[in-house]
């Protein structure tokens, strides 16, 4: 496995060839809303729970500053008790699956099915219960947000609202491959120094803004909590000062996880504050990392992927450094509740 | 201040008086909202930041349940950077401010304005900045969510979704103060039994659903945090299962607000798990008290201030057994940022 640089898991061909392959989906993406399109979409959920929840928050608020159409995120669990009168005929509900095989997925599914919805999936495992129950499915693994930043930006130049999407992605299929692998290049050893320190932190707290809200709130959950089993504690940067700040000593342990978007002032403001009062911050900001081939005016939609190459490369060396396999649940599928 | 039963910081009959006086803005509501609708709703915005931003979040999952209104919640920081192309003429933004000076408020209302929409607003302080920007205004100290869910329940019932609208409110205007008063009484030795444990915390979990996860997340941020300078995490019950429950150990303390709305079931889930992996859970269940003036059809919709009854409780005994004044920041409104 060792390979560019000799940096641990790492596989530059791979990580360039997934990243590749999620971009050559856009076809068949296109196909799709094309196809919905002309059947009418009144609106767009972006349903999913965890992980999934939370890429739909990205891909919202990457809607939400450019888009007039009728689109919100919905938790699935929270659909399934107390259900959302927008959803009928005319929703094209959007969501993604690693498993294949998540429970109130699965069961929201039939909801949205019995309420009208069409469903619209993007499963990475073949061949399980939600490929069968999709209206429309594309199988590939990996690349979550990319996939519904795709999906967002073609529904948004079909209604008029992204007039450069051919120049915007002409673009990220010649460059963001390769662009991005470099990112992970780049970061491994303020990765590696980062995960050395962080490695015996008792609660990290993470903070985003705009499409760095989503990644800040799964990464903690997802990676951290889920996958090393260390404590963390998320929040948006808009909420930091309404009572957070009050528990930030010196030490406190501190990530910003900083985009591009509309909303880059509000983590700059808790940065500030951070400079002030805290020692223990760390801010991993898109801006850092050069993107050659990626128009400045372009980056703040593609941020999020610049800082999960930089975090994907904190997992390895947590990973390694804990020396906990980030494929080990204790409860997870193993415990009934 | 010793009265009731020698409760610490308990006044019953400023307890009673208080809620009774939240109850009897209803007519002001009434009379406002009609207002409007002659004007013309065409959605309505809740508005907020902080403690305002999840007593929104708590009024909007009331409605969701109940109403095919077109309703929604606004981050007054994100709304400012990225805007929020839903809200126009036509749109009716309702918020609440204790202090009427909130920065992020003024200038959200500002551009509320600018966008056409209007203002209404509960306002705690008289002669503050944003009594003197809404165009709607009601001046009236605490109850923040009764004053929310009032606003909801009126919209409601004259969008025909409310048929008990007026039964409700005559058990609500009878029963409902002395009813919240008692809570306090009979939660008062739990709370303090409790604070005495949890004064030592190093972290403390809080997991609500429906119309607690925005008092769930208010009550970790709000009061631990900002005013007790106690470490918290709070999360949606729904979420809760897809990452933070692998950091549960059997010491780990967490605190489920418990409430009796279509959400139920995600908080039962939480606390199956918790019964077999954890013994420092504490559950909050507002079906635990009585309420003897109010249908248990109708519970649910008050499930919220009866837990807020028992947290009162706790709070009032967290600062005396840790001897820190609720009412002292360390940066709030005191370092520039």
């Amino acid at each position: 496995m060792q390979k560019g640089n000799m940096m641990i898991k790492f596989d530059e061909n791979e990580a360039v060839k997934s990243v590749q392959g999620a971009l050559a989906l856009r076809p068949q993406i296109e196909n799709i809303v094309d196809q919905e399109l002309a059947r009418g979409i009144k609106n767009i959920s972006w349903i999913g729970i965890g992980g999934t929840w939370a890429s739909a928050k990205q891909v919202h608020v990457h809607m939400k500053e450019r888009s007039a159409l009728d689109t919100f995120v919905t938790n699935a669990a929270e659909y399934l008790t107390t259900g959302d009168r927008r959803i009928g005929k005319g929703t094209l509900a959007i969501l993604s699956s690693v498993s294949g095989t998540t429970s109130e997925m699965i069961a929201a599914v039939d909801k949205l099915h019995e309420a009208g919805a069409r469903v619209f999936a993007f499963i990475d495992t073949p061949g399980t219960t939600l490929t069968q129950m999709a209206d429309d499915l594309i199988l590939y693994e990996k690349n979550e947000q990319l996939k519904f930043f795709m999906t967002a930006d073609y529904l948004m130049y079909k209604a008029g609202e992204f007039p450069d999407y051919e120049e915007y992605y002409r673009q990220l299929d010649q460059n963001l491959a390769q662009d991005l692998a470099d990112v992970e290049k780049d970061a491994d050893s303020l990765a590696q120094e980062f995960a050395r320190k962080a490695k015996d932190n008792k609660l990290t707290y993470f903070v985003g803004a705009g499409n760095l809200y989503g990644a800040a709130y799964s990464y903690a959950m997802c990676y951290w909590e889920e996958m090393h089993w260390m404590r963390t504690k998320s929040i948006h940067a808009a909420e930091f000062f309404h009572g957070m700040l009050e528990i930030i000593d010196e030490d406190t342990p501190v990530v910003v996880l900083q985009g591009e978007d509309s909303q880059r002032p509000l983590t700059e403001r808790v940065i500030r504050f951070l400079d002030k009062i805290n020692k223990n911050h760390t801010v991993i900001d898109s801006r850092d990392y050069p993107m050659p081939g990626i128009d400045e005016k372009y980056r703040g939609s593609i941020a999020h992927l610049i800082v999960h190459g930089v975090t994907n490369r904190i997992d390895v060396h947590l990973e390694h450094e804990m020396d906990h396999d980030m494929n080990i649940r204790r409860y997870y599928r193993k415990v009934e509740y």
